[in-house]
């Protein structure tokens, strides 16, 4: 089974479309986890150590998590460290990965960087330094020789990409409006993602291409899931940036499929709204209440998938 | 004097505009550097200890390197230590250190970045990952609230950006050529930038705020210096991507100032072309070579710094 298969499949096992963000900061940890002596590598161990706590809480509650880069970046070679580690430790508990770096150059650079990120041999016989995680997201506005470098890498490897197409900030509008033949700059670049996804469907009918499709649009989600039928959508924006359940229903398609929902800030750190000091439970807690919010509004939208109820 | 105003004195006082791209490869390097057994780690060692002979043999002639990070991100924790270390190594000989990321993401997440980058300090009494690079480069895709905290932050620490305005690849026009209300995205955001540069030049006339033009685009590169006179210019696209000296004149100012000219491959790999052990010697030689031919499209176009004679 190829990996869009694959996680599709893990999506209906686990009757959730959820995305948790493990996007940590140390000014944000539980005080039981910061380092008395804060230095770049105490940091980021405590990083990954609320990971890996957050990790076996809610592993058997969704299908795949998303790793912010820049949360690690920060502590530079210990925070890649922490990123890998937490990479191995979400793969052993048999989730997909997401490592949301959006990376974007020319060519033979983004070539280096699919390699780096979708787990190619660089040395030849080495496995690539982030090789476990299965999809990275990545920025088109590079054009065409920027993007398939690492498409073909994804086929290659059995890996995936999400590209921005449409993200979930305030100021998304000032240039992905900006026109392209009577389209918005995009929507050109959702056709041009589709164009590809079509080539290379999985058994479910969609293609390790996919679109990351801010909830803060609903009306645009429509015309693009429509516009991308074989394009599986990373949706941002529920939840913190303000999103909820019935918001993000249009990024599924008609079988209520087709979406991963990612929550971030509103599971990992709902410890402190609950001003608890477990904060492993509170994020199971506020996972399980976002599924809930989920199947409320697929079966508001009769968008219910087959077998869930 | 605030960074710009050093970077341009330095600019001055070498009569050099060249930025050397340290793009290593490694199954490029120099057959005496290469580790016996391949491993992330000693691979990464061997980009530092060719990064550390070129410096030595370079860095009286030129004011600034730029580091290509998908070079090194490629080798994991390992790789951000030889690009870390590379980046102190070029402070200590005096050059400016250009990060070329191509980071971009919203708001808050940029500015995780922009801390990680233009080196914050994120834990209150450390210094940054990434504390000594002087610019980093960003991409400009999700709009202003995911390139102000780079700005943001790069005022705040006499740091710089460059932003990605029309990159040197074959299809950059593809999405970047979108139209804004009768002008090409790239152009939209060239003013913007411009606009934002103006409140903050230094006393050389240039701001902080850069635009990345490629070199492959010589009648767009005069318009876009017209459009952005505080705006500094990072060009790639000389030698291994085809451009000349006379091709980039366009970049520079009357004065001959306003523009760094990259040339990575060109320089770090000159041994190749030239047939020899000694590639410390050979980037040196193409060093000077392209210097040469920068004067002579200087005098050329009667843009010869005053002083150069």
């Amino acid at each position: 089974m190829v990996l869009i298969d694959r996680l599709q499949a893990q999506i209906s096992a686990k009757k959730s479309p959820i995305l948790v963000g493990l996007d940590p900061l140390f000014d944000r940890l539980p005080p039981a986890l910061k380092p008395e002596k804060p230095s770049r590598e105490a940091a980021a161990l405590a990083l990954y150590r609320f990971n890996e706590a957050l990790l076996e809480a809610i592993a058997d509650l969704v299908p795949a998590v998303k790793l912010q880069m820049a949360c690690y970046e920060l502590y530079g070679p210990a925070g890649l460290e922490a990123f890998e580690r937490s990479v191995v430790k979400a793969k052993a508990l048999g989730l997909f990965v997401i490592d949301d770096s959006k990376r974007g150059d020319i060519g033979s650079t983004a070539a280096l960087y699919a390699a780096g990120h979708l787990g190619a041999a660089p040395l030849g016989r080495l496995s690539g330094p982030l090789a476990a995680q299965d999809f990275v997201t990545i920025n088109p506005y590079l054009g065409s020789d920027g993007l398939d470098p690492f498409y073909k890498e994804a086929l290659a490897q059995d890996k995936g990409v999400y590209v921005l197409v449409r993200t979930s900030n305030p100021s998304a509008r000032q240039y992905q409006e900006a026109q392209i033949e009577g389209r918005a700059l995009f929507e050109q670049i959702a056709l041009d993602l589709q164009a590809q996804a079509q080539a290379h469907q999985g058994s479910c009918g969609y293609a390790p291409f996919g679109a990351v499709v801010g909830a803060t649009w609903p009306a645009e989600a429509a015309k693009l899931r429509a516009m991308m039928p074989n394009v599986p959508f990373l949706v941002p924006g529920y939840g913190a940036q303000g999103g909820a359940g019935i918001d993000v229903m249009p990024c599924f398609d008609g079988a209520g499929q087709g979406a991963l929902i990612n929550s971030s800030r509103g599971i990992i750190f709902a410890f402190e709204t609950e001003k608890t000091h477990d904060f492993a439970g509170a994020a199971r807690r506020a996972t399980l209440a976002m599924r809930q919010d989920l199947i409320d509004a697929f079966k508001q939208t009769g968008k219910l998938p087959v077998g869930w109820d």
